[in-house]
């Protein structure tokens, strides 16, 4: 299945994408956060779609999508996963995978502008694959992390490098601003993706290439990262994993390139689509 | 007024404490979350209380506290706020505040157990003031910050140094374990505490002081910490930020003196209670 949740910002109802058209699944009755995922969501909604295909409502053309996965507990990221983006910011490989976290407030929808924070001279993007979460998750054995996962969505990590890296502190003050989480356009479920490991990941800014990757170059694997952060923390159903971008960030060009109001950055990964985002300056609601 | 949440672990009820009695508020309604802090839930749960304060239940001795808020979209804890443990871990004082979170799955009650990690031997204790946000906060002046205060409530900020030091990555991969964060024994309403600024904190270990400081020694105040944090993130609701420790954590020690099964942490700061945490050894359940 493919998973979206579309509608005015905080207010999105549910759908699915079924031979690419979009329908409303409001008529479910529930959104796609912990508790849905908990209950064995994903199998129930299947059978709600399997039962009422053909009176499911067509979703109008030009409505906002919202992040397929309502706000979850935790949006935990992983730093420098790929080989030739470590080097590009001339960080040493990790010798086991850097966690940080993204606020949950970050989040938005796949197309939503990204508000350039105010007093920042250093945002930057990062098209990274996301994993949701399916099932609580606690010293999960690498053997069996995928059992884990719900699905995949392709996410910008956006970045302010200047709170990251030069504000005296860890990652997380650069991670979490309003609208540097845009996730979407849809959660595919585990099963749609066939080797979530050999995905070309690419993004864009106002057309040119800046990323072009493969998930075949993470460093560590979907499996060794599941079973990792559920070392040191319980991952809960519909918990987002970021594993991370590859080369291409502004950061990494000499001298450094960073993202300006009316840039437009489109991002995609095989399998699990396309965003477009319009950055704009911080302004006083 | 001094809230709680009391009764078995994911299923609390909530309550307040009157002159030393315990009532329970169930039939108000709401649990102590973010959506009652943000729909104005502290003044209308005073007005609930005067108009039901001789019919109110007494809560029967013995019952479990739990944390009393709600899990919080976030708890943002901040490094080395005082110059005591800043010079105990040979750290340079911060010139701005450092800012880390920790997982919200590692709330806990006042007094429930401190399980040690799998594989820890470097858990540690970190008496703090976790100052609790009433209403949505970004880019808050530092003038108006004390505004956005619902309360405050004692905090063990418990964290694991190998994870958070030697892992390679932020400090978030060893604060965020579960049971690192018991906060309470309540909530006390921030018209209960007269100089939030002026508070004794003190921890000891089975019965020895370790921490005894005075939240007069913050490096930076709350004003400044909530202002701060609110440039990075959004903060919402019912989220908590925590504000350092003072001088006296286990890593301080030479050699380093870390907890094991069995020790008996207690702790407390004027006006906000005390707590009593008793150490265990992980076990899968």
């Amino acid at each position: 299945m493919k998973l979206i949740r579309y509608g005015a910002a905080g207010k999105e109802k549910t759908g699915v994408i079924i031979d690419d058209i979009k329908y409303d699944t409001s008529a479910f009755g529930e959104d796609y956060n912990e508790a849905f995922f908990e209950n064995d969501g994903l199998n129930r909604l299947q059978q709600f779609i399997n039962t009422n295909k053909h009176t499911l409502t067509k979703i109008a053309d030009g409505e906002r999508l919202g992040s397929p996965v309502a706000r979850p507990s935790k949006i935990v990221c992983i730093g420098l996963n790929y080989k030739d983006h470590a080097e590009e910011t001339n960080a040493p490989l990790p010798k086991e995978p850097i966690l940080f976290f993204k606020s949950t407030t970050a989040l938005v929808g796949p197309n939503d502008d990204i508000i350039i924070p105010k007093n920042s001279v250093k945002t930057d993007w990062e098209v990274e694959l996301a994993v949701v979460i399916g099932k609580k998750a606690s010293y999960v054995e690498e053997s069996e992390a995928m059992d884990y996962v719900a699905g995949y969505a392709l996410h910008n990590d956006v970045s302010e490098r200047e709170f990251q890296l030069e504000r005296n502190g860890t990652w997380d003050k650069g991670k979490g601003c309003d609208t540097f989480a845009p996730i979407g356009p849809f959660l595919a479920t585990a099963d749609e993706i066939k080797d979530v490991h050999n995905l070309r990941l690419w993004l864009t800014l106002n057309g040119k290439t800046m990323q072009d990757g493969s998930t075949s170059n993470l460093i560590f694997n979907i499996a060794h990262l599941i079973s990792y952060t559920s070392q040191f923390m319980t991952l809960l159903p519909g918990d987002i994993i970021s594993t991370g971008t590859p080369a291409g960030v502004g950061l990494g060009f000499k001298p450094p390139l960073y993202l300006k109001p009316g840039d437009v950055v489109e991002l995609g990964i095989d399998g699990l689509g396309k965003a477009r985002q319009v950055l704009k300056a911080y302004a006083k609601n």
